[in-house]
């Protein structure tokens, strides 16, 4: 049973590999009368882009994204959007000589044991191309929870050992898609660009970490007791590509901390609004948003593709030396920000729709 | 939409308040044939059952898990398998002063919030006495599991400060449920119940992280692209009452390792089976097992009730003060290590039977 | 991958054997705030239950349901509902020579040859007695409908050669429950009570139809292009035991028609509200409910639990003769009235919850 | 929550309007290793295709399909499967006098309420030009039964009063897609050609039934109780576009039958293989297959699309008289033949992965 698909009622399908002639998705289950913005869509799509600069993967990709169903005089109809993005850059003869290799730390042995065939060129499925049809979905996302007024804001908190610790409400955060390494705190972005220039020159690469916070977030969405908002902002972020871990609200750190402390007290505000003092939770209680900001982290990997000489192991469990070509990331946090954004975006529109229902 | 049942395949549905009458569920697509040992599954439930010792809550449950279908002559028949755990040791007057208070860092705003009733009584439906039936489901899915010898150990790896860094294959694991913090290594397992005594002596509780490994995995298990084997493992953790993060392999330490670093070789066995030297990628490549050791990390935040005067506010948005009466936990994670091992079992069945299909 | 559990949003997950303890079920996803009436739900039941009159089986079966989770102080909670029923009038040895034998047109050979192991008593999960909880599940669903003040109305349309083809609209529908074989036509009715007992005096059993009209429909329920309302009614009442066809609307008889007499012209009420002069499209167009009624009926096969002296095989596929004894209905439609009714209901309610997204 | 996706492991998910771009689909969960003849699907679709012959819609689609991934070097990868069917012959002019009025027994008026918008080109989502992309995902399902030797063969068996009674075994099959009805038998071929002529001449429409037979059926798919095959057949059926009823086996003929002749007699055949003498079960015996034929009927209403003036309401409640132009069928049963079998085909192969877990 396949897992192409993710979310309940706003769902999005995606397919396609790296070198194949496109990839895409569905998105069904999209209230009718949206309006899409496809300037805004395109928008987001070119901040994962390849190409951007010096510090990605060189591989020009448009990403023009092309609808095909579902909207009708600029808004959706209710029905399943399609959507297409061409691979008008394929180099696969980079790949030629890898055909037969188990890359390390690539996903070439364990698709390749799994279905016994493999489109090997440029990773195929488990390229990180893939993301891009999240991105688009994403997108749609965040134009529904513009009616709504939540917002979401992803950037680059760590590479390698250079970390932000800045409070994310003390950041300038439009400050972030302004640097190529998407850090809003420019003095750390210099450092994470020099950085990632200086592993890109040794031929190695680097992992990182993406934070996220959401603001202006109702109460009620998440569902107990699988469903529980984190749970799905966890298994979504999860299943990017390269992501190791991820942790929210006060996340690791409060295993060493105490209740006294970590208790958020509850306040009220003026108008009755319920409001908490501190907020260790994250914005999620017992699974389901309580209105405070929701704010998490998300760890990645090193790339496997180093452009080293590397040992491996062929199809015939032979030992091999190879050396990766084509054009990678030495980092790839800098593009998952996007993509960590979009993820975030279906999370919250799907249980946004879910929470639709009546309290009698 | 609710959200109270989990997995594709082997999936459960849980259903229950702390104290309503009972609490059980179901699990549907157990294969037919399987053994059920009861006296098995009752020896899981005793690992999370209350009243174990001084450092748990002293709620005194039998948890004795009733069987009702699915089973016949001993072995499942491939029909739902209900069960039931009867609640007969409430104590619902301990939470009468509580009723109108929404306890900090507890869902009781958020149900009310969402659902505009709630079940005050000992957390109701949010209550952690609700993975009771994770361990029958996950003990049902151990069993099936066996026949696999695919083998799961959690253990607790830090409580507070202590934290115990030793490899998990350097641990004797057999030691971890002798002990009453199931923290496998003897004197760190001394170090811990210290702490905890000392916390529960302050009134104050204290956080934790418990790790757990899954040994003789087979190749080909989780699915691409969004679920995951280690998407769904996260989620499953996360779900868990308490937790805050989730990590496998490398996990946050990959964000600063260099990808020459990272790579875990691919090497072969004489017998021409393809293993990895090193195995920061945890067992799980692209999303589907390698066959390597899976291993994971669940971090815990400290449990809400404190036996301490807490300021909150009650449902009129007036600031009061109050203590929490009842029996608490000092520290969730000792009890939570059976229930980390139950939704990882509940994961791994799943995928199991997912990847049944045919490769022509 | 098993099937127990209907629908989307309101979902319904049965357990349970005809012979083993109890039977029972989970309704997940029942909004909040709903007073359940244990009384009207009994009643509900008491309309299946066995044991009512001489033309049905006479198990003495209280069909008491027990409500354990999900509701408090009368009210759903928006948690998991469970109930469960015992079955207190077993009476297995009825069973015992029948243990090797497979029943003629029963489920014994599949769910045999499927599972490999089989509860023969009473037909194990294969009994009719499963829908006890679909009624109970309904019941709940028709609940929630009177919000709505959509009305459900199930009854006899036919046994054998009895058929009673009068409009739903010039029924006098009260009537239904007031006789043994649920048919709202006292004349017809009278009918049906002397043809099933002449069947039964026989040893025989007969076949039937079942008719159901849905009153105060709003426009909109139904999701295409799988999920059309038709498709999911059909795919619920021919999961019922026994049916063997569905058809609303104009049904089989669409098939020798015209187009200009089939097609229902749109007119105008007074106050705007858009009708259909006829309603050959029972109350559905394109897969949507357009607000007219919706009516369909339901056949259903003699029961295979005859009372004369069979042939059939054994496991060993020995050729065998044996006669069925226990308490068998000579007619099922009665008793299936309220189940056709449930399903309804669990299939109204459940697109009444899918249709709750925005329109911007 | 919207209902694209048909299947659970082997999924169909479909998108496209009438007289958009293109309409397409993507079919996950296909085993990998699947020799994908796109010649063979190609000439699936030509058997639903418009313009073949005077008696069916004139409208000139090549429907040319056209694969994106999940296929390398021929073969299937395990990965989502996505195509796309351009609409190479729109003609919007023809709609455009009836943007704002809703035709009688079309989805306009029910789409319209539902969404509140609408694509009311070729009646856009709802109409039954989608139904191409079932036939794609069908074709695919088809050369996946092969492996198995699972044969499925649908064929119009009723026009109107033309009715073709002859048992499925007598007939020459391989007839049925040599003449423009789609009708195996010859004689009646010709006559219910001069019917759809004559019909067409009065500028009205008819409808008509499809009958299917499944051979070589394996015993065990099915999944009790509520995914039933035949309940999953029927819910396939009822989606088709302007589908009234759906009966198996005896089907509507059982509900005046007497047990003692409906019973399907077991008997066992040299090879101790158990088989029944007769078949009024239709190969389905408690939801689940048991090595017989399966052979059902489905009913089609007359297509709403008459050649005559008409009288309805626009979206303003006014009474309008208007006439449908563009290029529609006078009956749409020889079109549905493969369009039945495609359905089926999905719901056998899903059902053939659902039965693939382990009996212990």
């Amino acid at each position: 049973m396949a897992g192409n698909s993710f979310g309940t009622i706003f769902k999005l399908t995606t397919f396609g590999e790296s070198h194949g002639e496109a990839i895409g998705g569905i998105v069904d289950g999209c209230p009718s009368g949206l309006e899409i913005k496809e300037s805004f869509i395109q928008s987001e799509l070119d901040k994962r882009r390849p190409g951007q600069s010096a510090l990605v993967s060189q591989r020009k990709e448009n990403d023009k994204v092309h609808f095909i169903s579902g909207i009708y005089e600029g808004k959706t109809t209710g029905t399943p959007i399609a959507f297409i993005i061409y691979n008008t850059n394929k180099k696969s003869d980079d790949y030629a000589h890898l055909k037969d290799i188990f890359r390390p730390s690539h996903a070439d042995y364990t698709y390749f044991e799994k279905y016994g065939i493999c489109d090997f060129r440029g990773g195929g499925r488990a390229s990180a191309r893939e993301t891009a049809c999240r991105v688009v979905g994403g997108a749609i996302a965040k134009l529904l929870l513009r009616k709504y007024k939540i917002k979401i804001h992803a950037y680059v908190s760590c590479v390698g050992n250079i970390e932000l610790l800045t409070d994310y409400k003390k950041l300038n955060i439009e400050n972030t898609f302004k640097n190529p390494v998407h850090c809003p705190d420019i003095k750390t972005a210099a450092e994470i660009e020099k950085c990632i220039k200086k592993i890109k020159k040794q031929g190695d690469t680097v992992g990182g970490k993406v934070s996220c916070f959401i603001t202006n977030m109702p109460v009620g969405l998440g569902e107990p007791v699988f469903d529980k908002l984190h749970a799905d902002l966890g298994k979504a972020m999860l299943s990017i590509n390269a992501a190791k871990g991820f942790e929210y609200g006060s996340g690791f750190s409060a295993s060493s901390m105490l209740g006294s402390i970590h208790n958020d007290i509850f306040i009220a505000e003026k108008n009755k609004k319920i409001r908490t003092k501190t907020n260790f939770s994250g914005g999620i209680q017992g699974g389901i948003s309580n209105g405070e900001d929701i704010f998490f982290n998300v760890a990645f990997k090193p790339v496997a593709s180093i452009m080293q000489e590397q040992q491996s192991v062929n199809k015939k469990a032979e030992i091999v030396k190879f050396k990766i070509k084509g054009r990678h990331d030495p980092c790839v946090v800098p593009r998952a920000v996007v993509i960590v954004e979009a993820m975030a975006a279906l999370v919250i529109v799907d249980h946004l729709l879910r929470a639709q229902t009546i309290n009698l």
